[in-house]
């Protein structure tokens, strides 16, 4: 599945700020796709873009709307149906990163198939893939690895995406995660592939290239999180990363969704990651770290990123703060 | 699904014995519960059972007929279908090993729905499981691993259930793949799982029970394969074990399917089992080692155990040779 470009994002009647966090990440990583946003009464959350109904969007040359918000239990909300329904019929796909598939919801299928316009649940993979072969293939990868979930694996990648292309770097961002997704246009939702498919679908999602190109792809879960971390060993042995850029968050008082779990030491993660990425690429390297220390007040977050990088001899980045510029410095040639 | 006994195994016109290695299991392991054979013209396999017609069958009592070969493609033998539809309209269930669903098939699926009878295709689960949560539950948990797939970890956690039980202890084999299914008579082909759902489908599997209850755990894949480690890290992680066996063949040239990579070293694999498992149990322990000697003569095979538990401080055995008495021995108590 590719998604056409422009956007429309669609954030209904999103209570706040976080229920429409996925579509906050596309407007922020493809401001330029994304024309406008369509917002229903009561909806608390704003991407700054200019309201358009879906007639104006139409009319500007919007090519999908994203559905980019999540409400509890992942259906669409009252009155969302007939504006969807009406996008397609003005030539408009739809993209979705909820849980249930708009494609299952009958209205939206048939109207789709009758315009001949695409509905794409990124969050479904529509292909099947092979098993992972682990056989090694030309073209360079990175990987951003974590201590825990939703630390910051999609952000860092995307962060470095950018400041490798903006130095004249092949280099392109590869999702497997809905967010990615959105804003990537393709890529692998890989937490909802069958699990003796997972390391096949990420060969496939970053295959051979360039020996000079760089696959930066997205991590998802850790190795350090008891429901997921099958999910991210099958990534790291399919990926074969060159490169690792361990994320972490100093503030997080537990693993997220278990209260009873602790975040691992940083050191000891990523002596563990290199481990397991040295199964299919022995040459493999941790280039540095990438902190997210919006949770501390400039001097404390400045005093964090110095003593863990003396700590751990490795450099130490805040994407939002410091940008990424010294872990592409650390690349390996 | 639960399926009914007894069974008559359908091996059709398997070309070889190996062709039939999911029926020669259930045949070894459920010996009282297979009342017969049903072999086509060019079978070459035989399971030494009496060879029946479906008529037979039925009037004999069998409950379910096992579709037990494997062929090329996974699809039904030229012939098959009316014998199956013929098993169906005579009050008997289907369960089948094979990678495509026999319910795929509309004169199976029909004839089962008018007749009131099961298809279970135990390869595909058939339920939906929640994303693991990683707290502690009671009752004892034994988990077979490997340096390899396909190296004897079901064949080892069925003979530790059978000593077990036969010591009086109170033990259930967890089936996590076909063969492990049809002869546990239920189970989850946990390869087939959605990776976000593979530590909780195993959590589903072996739930909390009393506290001298041991599930002995039917591992899969292996932390060292690079095509399905993350299958095994999930199951790990779900089956919060108490003690591991490690399983092991010596005279594997390679990882299954995979030339270019080396077996692990026998020490490094304990190591990294038990490195794995301590995140959801710190209590884990490696109780000892099981090994395939099929390759070796007989005082090779003394050899090679006695050396390999000398090096390791742990129990080595052969489940054919030995026995697993002394792996029983070396439990926690």
């Amino acid at each position: 599945m590719t998604l056409r470009t422009p956007y429309l994002m669609f954030i209904g009647d999103a209570p706040d700020q976080l229920a429409a966090k996925t579509a906050d990440g596309v407007a922020f990583w493809r401001r330029q796709a994304c024309l406008g946003q369509l917002r229903l009464p009561g909806c608390k959350a704003d991407l700054g873009l200019p309201d358009m109904t879906i007639e104006e969007a139409a009319a500007a040359g919007v090519k999908t709307v994203i559905v980019g918000t999540t409400n509890r239990g992942g259906v669409l909300g009252a009155g969302w149906e007939p504006l969807l329904v009406q996008a397609l019929e003005l030539g408009i796909d739809l993209a979705s990163g909820l849980h249930h598939r708009l494609a299952d919801i009958p209205v939206l299928r048939e109207t789709a198939v009758r315009c001949g316009r695409q509905i794409a649940d990124v969050r479904h993979p529509t292909r099947e893939f092979a098993v992972g072969n682990g056989i090694k293939r030309p073209g360079k990868r990175l990987l951003t690895v974590g201590t825990d979930c939703s630390i910051g694996k999609m952000f860092t990648a995307l962060a470095l995406e950018k400041e490798m292309q903006g130095r004249g770097l092949k280099a392109d961002f590869r999702a497997t995660g809905q967010t990615g997704i959105l804003i990537a246009g393709d890529g692998v939702s890989i937490d909802a592939v069958v699990s003796d498919f997972v390391s096949g679908a990420v060969e496939w999602l970053c295959p051979a290239n360039d020996p000079d190109h760089w696959d930066v792809v997205e991590g998802q879960g850790s190795l350090f999180h008891a429901s997921y971390a099958g999910v991210t060993l099958g990534l790291i042995h399919g990926a074969q990363p060159d490169a690792l850029v361990v994320c972490h968050e100093p503030t997080r008082p537990h693993m997220r969704g278990l209260p009873t779990y602790k975040l691992p030491d940083l050191r000891i993660c990523i002596d563990r990651n290199i481990e397991a990425a040295q199964l299919t690429n022995p040459a493999v390297g941790c280039i540095g770290v990438s902190v997210n220390t919006a949770g501390l007040d400039p001097g404390a977050a400045r005093d964090y990123l110095r003593e863990t990088e003396a700590r751990l001899g490795l450099p130490c980045v805040d994407p939002m703060r410091t940008g990424v510029g010294r872990l592409v410095d650390n690349l390996p040639g």
